[in-house]
This record gives structure tokens, sequence and C-alpha cells, in this order.
């Protein structure tokens, strides 16, 4: 097959969505945004080796790449709508490897309802995927990092640290992965983006955004556009019992402060609505405060080194927060 | 500078449009569209030394992509909203390069009004800029591939073949670029988006597209897409003079045939129309036909060798067309 026919036969699959005016194989794709909705959109990228390994198998990679990407719109409380690939690959790639890519993707994009309405293929050095999501919000109800408030309660949708974890085990075994399997590595490859809860979010929390740098750095990003300080309890964050089986409990809470890629949605919301929250299955890990040099308008992190996060009431400094890409 | 601070200070720019909610800086950016209009999307991938030289100036690796990406609202007929930029580089990338490429996206993003609302970057052995854009056309107006009609007549927007001809001076000498060079390379490094053309088609042409693989590889994914045939007339298509003081009108013929990268429009209008497409500058360079076989009802690529597109009455098979990235 040439190009145009192998993109074809791996990536146009029957869209059923009324937005949908145009997908894949035009020059552009065309939606449509229903009246009183309001249009989220993420980009995110994922590189060989650095993002996953290269040799993994590529239904996992898929898998993985559309989920994360997924997870922006959780966080902000979106439903998926639809989404765009951009896939560079090496030029001796082989069509087995692209259906395979090709069959996780659409399994993944069945089970969240999102369209692949268009994309572009080129050829790379290495495996790049870049994947832009979009989602519908009610007008003005958006989840955004900016609206946290002192007193708020700090929450997590589920237990973090397990992808870290795994980590360790799959990149001394890249190739091997069960199907179906439950331990440690099902985090790393399936990681859930909390859609419905996301949407459920919407009126209750203030602020909310989803874990993919490590609990810390992320938490900061909060504290940073909220101007306000998030104190988490160490004690109060879920760990995965496989990942203390494995690691032990001091490390697991190192992977769950520091290690990325759980895409739990973290958020603050008032204590008002504790109780409403508590019934959604999340877990509150601590509380939001005022900043403690409050006189401080200039916001340029180097001139504020660990007011963001406090650890058990201890300042934790900027630079030990979690991952950097460079 | 750590990433994030990075980042802020070479993609945060003041935007300037009313249907950006929320911009760079939360999980995902928030548009509205709106009412009474649809939002056209397109993802655009280009990677160093497949797309562009590695060396060459960042600034116009930026104004080449970010253009390239823009040249399809233009084909749809769209205005220009937004756009996403995804940018993988390797680890090593100074952040002089970063400021330099940052300006060229930034003063392309203001020619076209045109906003960046987020990104994504990440580190990788190669140089991966992916740009997603978006804009605005009037709802059912868009201009696609697939409604070209036998007997339309067949346009180009302006003159092609000169990027490629500029192609050859700039894998010489990649480093070396005028600002302000009205030579071979100014159609390589700013390839001009038709906007205006685009939303001026929209209620005259049928069917338009963007050439950006080649004249007649484009011309018969619309001779595809529509079930029809394309006869071009070779000694209409307009040719650059530059091209053809440097390598022969022949090979100017076969850099415009066949050469991709110039993001003129090819596009095909009613007989009726013809006049009022002559005062917009336009150069008419053919007329579509009834399929030959119009008894064949299977469009598989495999079994439609050489019936799409025809030069001065000549078939052209499928194979000679243009370039190919796998």
């Amino acid at each position: 097959m040439n190009e145009f026919e192998l993109i074809k036969h791996c990536f146009y699959w029957p869209q059923n969505n009324n937005d949908i005016i145009c997908a894949v194989g035009d020059d552009a794709s065309i939606v449509q945004v229903p009246s009183g909705y309001e249009l989220v959109q993420s980009i995110d990228t994922q590189v060989a080796d650095v993002h996953f390994p290269a040799s993994a198998p590529p239904q996992l990679i898929a898998q993985r790449a559309l989920r994360c990407a997924i997870s922006d719109l959780a966080a902000m409380g979106a439903k998926p709508q639809a989404f765009h690939l951009a896939l560079s690959l090496p030029k001796d790639t082989s069509q087995t490897w692209l259906e395979s890519f090709s069959s996780g993707l659409r399994a993944c994009a069945d089970e969240y309802s999102i369209s692949l309405i268009g994309g572009d293929t080129t050829s790379c050095p290495s495996i790049v995927i870049t994947i832009q999501v979009q989602g519908l919000v009610p007008a003005g109800k958006a989840l955004t990092r900016d609206q946290a408030q002192a007193g708020d309660d700090i929450w997590l949708s589920g237990e973090i640290g397990r992808s870290a974890a795994a980590l360790e085990n799959i990149l001394a075994t890249p190739k091997i992965f069960r199907e179906n399997d439950n331990g440690l590595a099902a985090a790393y490859y399936y990681p859930q983006a909390q859609i419905d809860l996301g949407q459920q979010l919407i009126g209750l929390a203030n602020s909310a955004m989803d874990i993919s740098d490590g609990l810390l750095q992320d938490a900061s990003h909060i504290a940073k556009a909220s101007d306000c300080c998030l104190n988490i309890e160490s004690q109060n964050i879920p760990l995965n019992i496989l990942s203390i089986e494995q690691f032990g409990q001091t490390q697991a809470l190192q992977f769950a402060l520091r290690g990325g890629d759980d895409y739990q949605l973290l958020f603050t919301a008032p204590i008002a609505v504790r109780h409403k929250i508590e019934d959604l299955d999340c877990y509150r890990i601590g509380s939001v405060r005022e900043l403690a040099e409050k006189s401080n308008n200039n916001h340029n992190d180097n001139n504020s080194q660990g007011k963001w996060i406090l650890l058990d009431d201890q300042i934790i400094e900027n630079t030990a927060m979690g991952y950097q890409h460079f």
C-alpha cells in the first residue's frame, strides 16, 4: 500500500457523532459546537524512549497516548468530542505495527466515545505521537486551576504512585505485557481518564487538574495559578497496595509524591460540599491556605521558592517536586 | 530557567480575541464558536531534515510550520481563530534557539490574526513541530474536496513550482537566508496562506484544496473525492520566472507538476462564475470531466490506476504524481 492507502486502511473508521460535519480525508475537519457549550482542547506529545519504551506493544502505546490526552478533558470537566492524530514514524515501520497501533487507538476511542476526525502522518527517526483532543463543557463552567480558595479541601480521585512504580518493571521488560494484566503495568498503559468524575465536579470543585508530572509539582500549579498555598497530608494520600508490596511504604509514598503518569484528578472544593464529594469515592488529602507571604506580589518562580506547597506543614522547595522535561 | 519558566518566557503573549476563554497555562484551552459558524481544524507535523533543514534559522522554521498549517484553513474558506503547538526538541536546544523560534512564530501569528492558545513541549532526539490550527466558517459553507462537478473550470490561486525550485538552493546552504529576500527561498520559508481568497471563494467554488504535495497528486485527491476526472492544461500553469531563469522551462514545469510546498489553492468552479474568479487574479488551468469508466464503482486506488488525472488529455499514472512520505 502507498502512504494514502495505508492511512485510510488504518485510520478511517465510521464515526457516530452528530457534531462531526467532516472527518478524516479533507484538508481539515469540521465540527459544530452546540449552543450553550464551549470547546475545551488540549495537545499532548509522547516520544519513544522518553514517554514510553519504543519496543512496547504498539496497541498499548496508542492506548496510553490517547488516554493521557483525554485526561486533560476530564480535568476541565469536559465531555470528549473528537481528536486529531499527528503520527511521526521511522520509514521502516511495518504495516503490522501500524495496524496494531490503530487497533489500540480505536479501542480507546470507542471506550471514551471520542471521534478521530483528522491527522497527519510523517516520517521521522523517532516515534513521536501528538494527539489533540477536544470536548464540550457548559459555557462558563469549565474547571480551571486558578480558582482554588483558602479553606478549600484538597481531593484526589484515586490512588497515585502506581504508574511510577510500574515504570521500573516496564523498562526492564518492555515487550512483555499481558492483556488484562491487573498488575502495576496496567496503570501505566491504561490510565483511567476521570471523564465522568470531571463532569460531576462541575458546580462542586473550585479548581482541578490531572496529575501527570507528580502530585507535588502539579499541586504547585494550582497554588501558583490561584495564588494560595496547598498543604498536603501525606498519611491521607491513597497508595497502591501493589506498589507498597513491591517497593515498601516509604518508596510507594515517594512514587506518589514525585512520580507522574497517574492521571488521577487533583481538585479543591469548599468544605460545604465535602459530603457530596465523599459520595464520589474521592480522597481528602489536605487543605488550601492563604499564602504565607501575602505582601509579595511578584509571582516569578525565582522569587517564590517554597511558598506554594507544604507537605505535613513542611515547606517543599520547587526544585524537589518532580519530573522536568528539560 | 526551568522548563515551565522557559515555556512561559517564549510562548505566553497577550491574545486579543473574544472567542478565547482560556489560553496557554491550564490543562486545556477553552474557546467559543459563535452561533452560525462551524470550527475547521487541521493538524500538521514538520520534522527536521524531512520537512526543513535542521540547521535553518529557527524563526524561519517557525514561520514555515505555522504558515503551512494555516494554509489548510484557507483551503476550507475558514478565517483563522487559534492554534496549539506541540514542540519536541533535543535536550541541548539553547534558549537562543527557542527565543528565535518563538519570535518567528509570533510574527506569523500576528500577521494572520491567529492566537496561540495551548501546547506541549517535550524532549526528543529530533526537532518535531506539530501545529494544530483552527478557524471559523459559516455553517455549511466550508470548501471541501468532494463537490467538484463535471464541466467546472479548474483554477490555481498563483504560481507554483517556486518552492520546489528553491529547495535545491536551500539544502545547499541551509543557514544562509537573508530577511526580506525576494528570491526563490522566500516561497519556501514564507508560503502565503490564501486566507482572504479562501473566504472569497465561498459561494463561488465547488471544491478546493491547498497544494502541499504537488499539483498532480493533490488534483487527484479532488478527483477521487468528487468521483470525476481533472484535465490539466500544462501551458496554462503559471510558472515562476525565477524558477525558469535558474532551471529552464522544462524543469520549472516539472517542479510545478510534481513538487510540493507551494500552498497555493487549487479549486474548481462552475463556468458561470468564471468572470468573477478572473477578477480575483486566479489562473484557469483546465476543466473537470466525467470519469471515463463511469460503470466502475470501486474507488479503491488499486483498481483505478490512471483514470483520475489527465495532463493535456494524456493519462497520468498514480505512481508518477509526486512526493510520498513512506
